[in-house]
């Protein structure tokens, strides 16, 4: 019951299903046919079968545990209490035009409110573009395409479901999956705080973003960050925008501030960007927690060194001296480089990039690997290198890529493989590290 | 002679060509093969030909108005002698060694000078990748795989061969192509001041992103940023690694302040991070100058639509009221929209997106137009109703696009023939607005 049957259905119920393409209980069968147990296309009108699933009349007549309302809001509280007294527990509300949509749909919120509490069914919505879960093959969004997103170790859990949406699509993008997306559109009854734990708990979810324009149960989110020990990243949105947010998700008028001082006591990074959330959510997913905030930064490309330098002293992130034993040991693999000192400056792309890599990381001050080379073919990237020291040291290594795409592509995926995290430009590079330095 | 041999030579000499794979003179050579006129191997021990051309054995026997230096530092100025004496009236020195190495590299570099103002040889670098011009055919640096980077746009002139290239491979990896990218490294008698002039006569470059490490020519520099039409984007680099920086392009220490504020005045955009560099460059060249700063958003997702208005409202750009004629246009298109003011949010894509943006754009409180939606496949982007509104209004149209990389190429590219700058995640349709307010 309640929010197992969210994270963890035996069986699907697309109520309001439909053999016609573009419609909304189509684009969601599209998507649930994916599943690997029962899906039950329910429409009291439908014939037939719909992507090779017979259409059932009522949701009574099935097993379900997950139900996809497909139907407009107004039908919808009859549909939640057909779902409760089916024994349904757990149901996504794609529908708009609740809470955020004035007075009549307040209304029909507190209906569909009283009825899932009664029957103790986990509303995911309204208002949302659903949830996926590649790992466990649930994909229960309307959102065509999304089928096909990998698994990942980032999870989702956006308050837009736009937002969610374009994340998971971003993170595709750069080839990417995620560990789940949560859209959790008006809140009616699963919120942060209760998504927050159960993910924490999940043992494919090694990082947790999160996109909040406002919650009446900031307190209870903020405890909730507090007791993860996933990392949890934040991207506060709608600072400026008050009126334009209250009609989006009927979200509450609160504070910047206040998020971002006590998200940030208890534990999360805020982000600023899109880019920043997802940025920051693969390195803390992919690498260990660094035990402290010294960067070790080895360049083969000068220039972009510099400017990665400069962002992260920007930010006061720390580049140490290295041991003398490590500069006698460049000195032996480099006969006069162009700068001796951390940041490590190697000229250009050479045989022994590896090795310099090796030798930094293996520095007792530093914590932080961050490398940048731009690809050449005849080199390739120091694979073999990063296998031996990611094997030996438990420190985060962040591997900046420069080139072009298609020679990028399987090294890039090889060092993801080995646990370094890989960005592909300058600042991103940076700003990872300057992540794994705040968390240290 | 000089710098109209750097830009448009009709002949070229590799000196230090080479038939082994790996050597500077080998990659050098097999970007060089791409020029259309005359391309001359120079080496006295060269056998037989490389990439089909056969050696010479000295610059002296060629026609050569270009020549490619891949010789080390030491053996430069008898090779730039060579050069003059031929009639070479452009040089780039890859080798690194000179003024950045220390007093006998600086010595180096003064005999260079000297032999270059002797005979009036516009010399790029030393210490540079090179520059390549796709327009022309011109691929004159030792990066693997320069010879396929596609024509566009926007031109790159950075004092750091590696900004450079790592410039020019994320704007390829992205699908974009460069007008040409030329490296200065040392700037023996090649500067930015010498250079900006010939990119803004060039009628291939609608846009110049400019790296600075620092250049004792600024106020030559500022006052040809002044004098250009053509708009300008600076990153100023090594704010804070003062030292690294002297040991890589032997720049001066100047203050960061100065370059900010007499760039601004003189009319440029300081980009912060090497993607706000691309980005800014991209839309300045692909758009026209709005006439004020107000921005139109019409999103079709109000969660990144929200992101983006918080984004622009932090830099005090202004979502003006829509008249009355918009907003009767819009009433008639949408029956109750979710945000029926500016921001105008949509809920999600439909068939009359379009004709939402095609409203919003024709406003006449409207100066820039800004656009967010999730590509879908059923709906495909309004790539007919941007035709038409570009066509009839002189306004720049900014789309920013999510969702699936596969779907979203092709309508991508159509948009981009348009005149529409397009951009992929939420923050960098944002920057490009900013940008282009800021320019109004």
């Amino acid at each position: 019951m309640g929010l197992s049957d969210l994270f963890d259905p035996d069986s699907i119920a697309v109520i309001g299903a439909s053999k016609t393409p573009g419609k909304l209980g189509n684009d969601a069968m599209a998507n649930a046919k994916e599943f690997d147990g029962p899906v039950y296309p329910v429409n009291p009108s439908g014939e037939g079968s719909v992507y090779g699933y017979d259409f059932v009349e009522s949701v009574a007549e099935t097993d379900a545990d997950l139900a996809l309302c497909c139907v407009p809001a107004p039908a919808t509280p009859d549909v939640l209490q057909e779902c409760g007294e089916a024994g349904v527990g757990a149901a996504v509300v794609f529908a708009g035009g609740f809470a955020e949509a004035g007075s009549d749909g307040k209304q029909l919120q507190e209906q569909i409110h009283h009825t899932a509490e009664e029957y103790g069914i986990s509303v995911l919505g309204p208002n949302t573009a659903g949830h996926i879960m590649p790992h466990r093959n649930v994909f229960s969004s309307f959102v065509p395409g999304f089928d096909e997103i990998e698994a990942g170790n980032v999870a989702i859990v956006a308050q837009s479901g736009g937002v969610g949406v374009t994340a998971t699509f971003q993170l595709d993008r750069e080839g990417y999956g995620t560990a789940g997306m949560y859209g959790l559109g008006n809140r009616v009854n699963t919120d942060f705080d209760d998504v927050i734990p159960v993910l924490d708990a999940d043992p494919e979810t090694d990082a947790i973003a999160l996109h909040i324009e406002g919650t009446s149960e900031i307190d209870a989110t903020i405890e909730t960050i507090h007791e993860a020990s996933t990392p949890v990243v934040a991207l506060k949105s709608g600072n400026r925008m008050e009126e334009f947010v209250q009609a989006h998700t009927a979200a509450p008028i609160q504070e910047y501030g206040r998020y971002e001082r006590e998200f940030t006591d208890a534990g999360a990074i805020m982000a600023d960007s899109m880019t920043e959330l997802l940025d920051a959510s693969r390195v803390l997913a992919k690498c260990p927690v660094p035990e402290g905030p010294n960067v070790g930064l080895v360049t083969a490309q000068a220039g972009p060194g510099i400017m990665m330098a400069d962002y992260l002293q920007e930010r006061n992130v720390n580049f140490p001296a290295l041991t003398e034993e490590t500069r006698a040991r460049l000195d032996d693999i480099l006969l006069g480089f162009t700068y001796d000192q951390n940041p490590v400056d190697t000229g250009r792309p050479m045989p022994e990039f590896g090795e310099v890599i090796d030798a930094v990381g293996r520095d007792d001050n530093v914590d932080i690997v961050l490398v940048y080379e731009i690809f050449e073919h005849s080199l390739g990237y120091p694979v073999e290198e990063l296998e031996q020291l990611t094997n030996d040291i438990e420190k985060p290594v962040v591997f900046t890529v420069a080139g072009p795409d298609a020679a990028l592509t399987e090294d890039r995926e090889r060092m993801e493989e080995l646990g370094v995290a890989t960005f592909d430009t300058p600042e991103r590079g940076a700003y990872a590290a300057s992540v794994l330095a705040e968390m240290s």
